[in-house]
């Protein structure tokens, strides 16, 4: 990543997040920057566990440390309608959103059904979802076809940061050309560089992020430190996995992450203010 | 679509898919290839019902008229353990194979999970899967790390049928380096253009295919005659949906779509043989 220059548009990246959510064009953006400011937590846990116990277990353990909650229900072997109960309890008793990472990449009908139906019946739980605009704009149509009064919206997936991905500058442009024209339904995207998203109102969210930096070997999944995350990649939330997950002690971990994070923001809004 | 031209190969275009069996890089476009000759069908059925009772009823119906038979399980309401069953029972009395079209599209260590993991665990059932190329080779490597010994394989996304789509020539040309890289678990291309793919132990699958060829507004389909697909757009399977679903007689319109796909593909080999 390059370091932030002053070719990057300084308003998402110097504004604070508590400016940031009076221009939020939907609701479940504000919402989420508004957690964000309350509970002083930029980060995202990714539960990537396979049971409905571990999950609940690990939204009720680092909850109070997160402002997104992001879950791979489709990986959980003993999911029930009881699991999404307690999950959506979890995140009111703690104050956090949901978000499915489904990264829903269907035409808009299959999409709507994927998003309401089934199994998951995912828009009935979950605040936000993941998307990749690879089927054009109309996956998105898609998906708020499914919604319509329900406060729910979705980060669509521009830029990947795992080896060898499809994600080059001209995918991203045209990625950012659909992001434009939802502004009622998207949330924010999923990159890895400061330049792509300007619009203050939406929000940066980053995966692959560790305190120890171990790349994935070859199922291609890279990381960076929790500082760069914020200062060079340009991330507003920035999304841990296995760093919490399988730490020893994943309370004592959410809070490291957590407090790295926040004063990473911190220091890239006060530092981007004095230039 | 441009029509057939000197410029593309005719290796796989004109080649009998009898022959082409021989030359399958895996053993499960061999199985599929051999079944559609066994059938003389290169018709796949979209089943994009929400009950189990209904997927099942089409899968007796449409079974005997087609090679594949293409799910979207995560639309099913009530989903059980037992409506794999049938379906495999269904699979092996009519001779086709299933293939889960999950367009799996995250990081291998996550796909991994959800193609093996929760309440689905589409590899133990799917034959096929639909893989969009996005992340990087990661993705194959990881559904690859999750079948070991299981005869399994994908197709790969590297094109979209609709509007306004990200899938560029480069994008395809990046997604086919991806698909030359894994011929032990790639069984074939989605795509819309008959210059796409060369390799004859390869399938073309491709969706959008209808006799009235009435498109779908905003969310996005477009939709082509089965000739047009077959000779113009160079599928070796086509993906037939509501044209078949919804018709009032569905086992006359699988034979209908049948009988014209399977006249295609011989026109295109017997004209390309004598080109």
């Amino acid at each position: 990543a390059q370091p932030l220059t002053e070719s990057v548009k300084p308003s998402r990246l110097s504004l604070p997040f508590s400016v940031r959510a009076d221009q939020a064009t939907n609701p479940v953006a504000a919402k989420l920057l508004k957690i964000m400011v309350a509970k002083q937590s930029n980060l995202c846990v990714a539960a990537d566990v396979t049971s409905a116990s571990k999950l609940i277990a690990l939204a009720e353990t680092v909850g109070p440390y997160v402002c997104l909650f992001k879950t791979h229900i489709d990986i959980v072997e003993d999911f029930s309608a009881q699991l999404i109960q307690q999950l959506l309890a979890a995140a009111q008793k703690h104050n956090f959103l949901l978000i499915e990472d489904r990264k829903f990449a269907d035409i808009g009908h299959t999409v709507s059904l994927q998003y309401s139906h089934g199994t998951y019946k995912i828009c009935s739980w979950a605040d936000l979802v993941t998307v990749h605009p690879v089927p054009g704009e109309g996956v998105i149509t898609g998906l708020k076809s499914a919604v319509a009064d329900l406060h729910r919206g979705c980060f669509i997936v521009v830029e990947m940061s795992s080896a060898g991905n499809l994600t080059t500058p001209s995918y991203i442009s045209s990625s950012m050309e659909i992001c434009k024209k939802h502004p009622d339904f998207v949330v924010g995207v999923v990159c890895q560089t400061p330049s792509t998203l300007n619009n203050p109102g939406l929000l940066q969210l980053t995966p692959g992020v560790s305190l120890d930096c171990q790349n994935d070997g070859e199922l291609g999944q890279q990381y960076n430190s929790p500082e760069d995350v914020i200062m060079l990649r340009g991330a507003d939330i920035a999304v841990v996995g296995r760093g919490i997950v399988q730490a020893a002690d994943p309370v004592q971990a959410a809070q490291e992450y957590r407090t790295k994070l926040w004063a990473a923001y911190e220091k890239r809004v006060s530092s981007l203010k004095l230039a």
